[in-house]
């Protein structure tokens, strides 16, 4: 990891750069996608939430309730956060690291191109294994540029 | 995005960190707010944490429960952690994609502002649209940064 | 925060790169924890997911259920992804602060192995305070990091 400074004027940190924009622009609009289902399937968490679509109490009671295709966008988000921030950490200390050009593409493309998979197969949803099989490649990729990291660079 | 090692001397980089840093902090503090609530609602996740209020395992059981002001919080903190994580991973980018200070500071504040104002209308609560009109300017905001990004830097 | 551009190649910002991948990397294990349970235990949220498992409907319905082992570690997870991703932040930026490599070393070492007792001592679990007490210290260090950097480049 000589020459940190250097790696930040990289093909490979313009590269990480982009990726890793693409793929947390992805993540965050998984929240304006769980505010249309929450408006279309009248699922909400907040009392002050059911103002506009039910007029009397009752009706406000009505929509304080979950609702599995609500639910379903917030597992995926969710999974989107436990495993897209730990891949733009490792991402970026990978990027400055001084990797191969070609070796640190193949690493962002493949996890990007899983996490959008993943997505797709959350929502619609596809049959098993492909949500699981498009999480593990995304796993592999993020461990594999950290175990490159801890093996070239290991300071405690 | 040429020459990104000046940017990080910059007065943007400069910015970014201090904006970063307030609006992370404020993150954190929802932590130790949730478990306020815990204590004085009494309302606990795991039995081990029951211990020091329930003499007995009557009691105990009692405090297993979720409480209405504890879930608030907790739904404040994710949308925190949905929201601000996004925003330093490509406000980090875009300050060292090198924007004018005076854009940067707007898209720093106008986040951060967005941010304080989306948590005290959630607490409180204060009516809708309140808290969601800071959360889709706080969103504005992060997905004006990411535009700037692609549009300047795009290396796929 | 003067010369940024040098604190990238110092050996602060190299101890920070393994001890954020260290942590990180532990974080992101409990993701296949939480589908180890949840394959041991056959609790599910998807009735995809179910399918390997279940013959029939019947089976597969009984399946989709909340299993107090799983939500433990899933709580776990979310813990880690509360205070790790803010450390990750504050400690980066705080690198670039021209720390002392002694002091950086001793807040860099106190957060992950907080973090790391406080993963045994909630999965365990340990009876309180072990696991309060080990996310207490790793609050501790990432708000003494970044009061630091507040402190010395407050830039508004």
């Amino acid at each position: 990891m000589a020459e940190v400074s250097q790696m930040i004027d990289s093909d490979v940190f313009l590269a990480f750069s982009t990726y890793a924009t693409i793929v947390v622009l992805k993540m965050l609009l998984m929240g304006p996608m769980t505010g249309y289902y929450r408006m279309t399937r009248k699922a909400f968490s907040n009392p002050e939430d059911t103002a506009i679509h039910g007029r009397n109490e009752e009706d406000k009671k009505k929509f304080l309730r979950t609702d599995p295709d609500v639910e379903r966008v917030r597992r995926c988000h969710q999974n989107d956060l436990e495993n897209i921030v730990p891949f733009v950490v490792i991402g970026l200390l990978y990027a400055l690291s001084g990797p191969a050009l070609s070796t640190a593409l193949l690493h962002f493309r493949v996890f990007v191109g899983s996490r959008f998979l993943h997505t797709v197969a959350y929502l619609l949803p596809l049959p098993q294994p492909c949500r699981g099989v498009s999480w593990i490649v995304g796993l592999l990729s993020t461990f594999s540029m950290g175990y490159r990291l801890l093996s070239t660079s290991l300071v405690l």
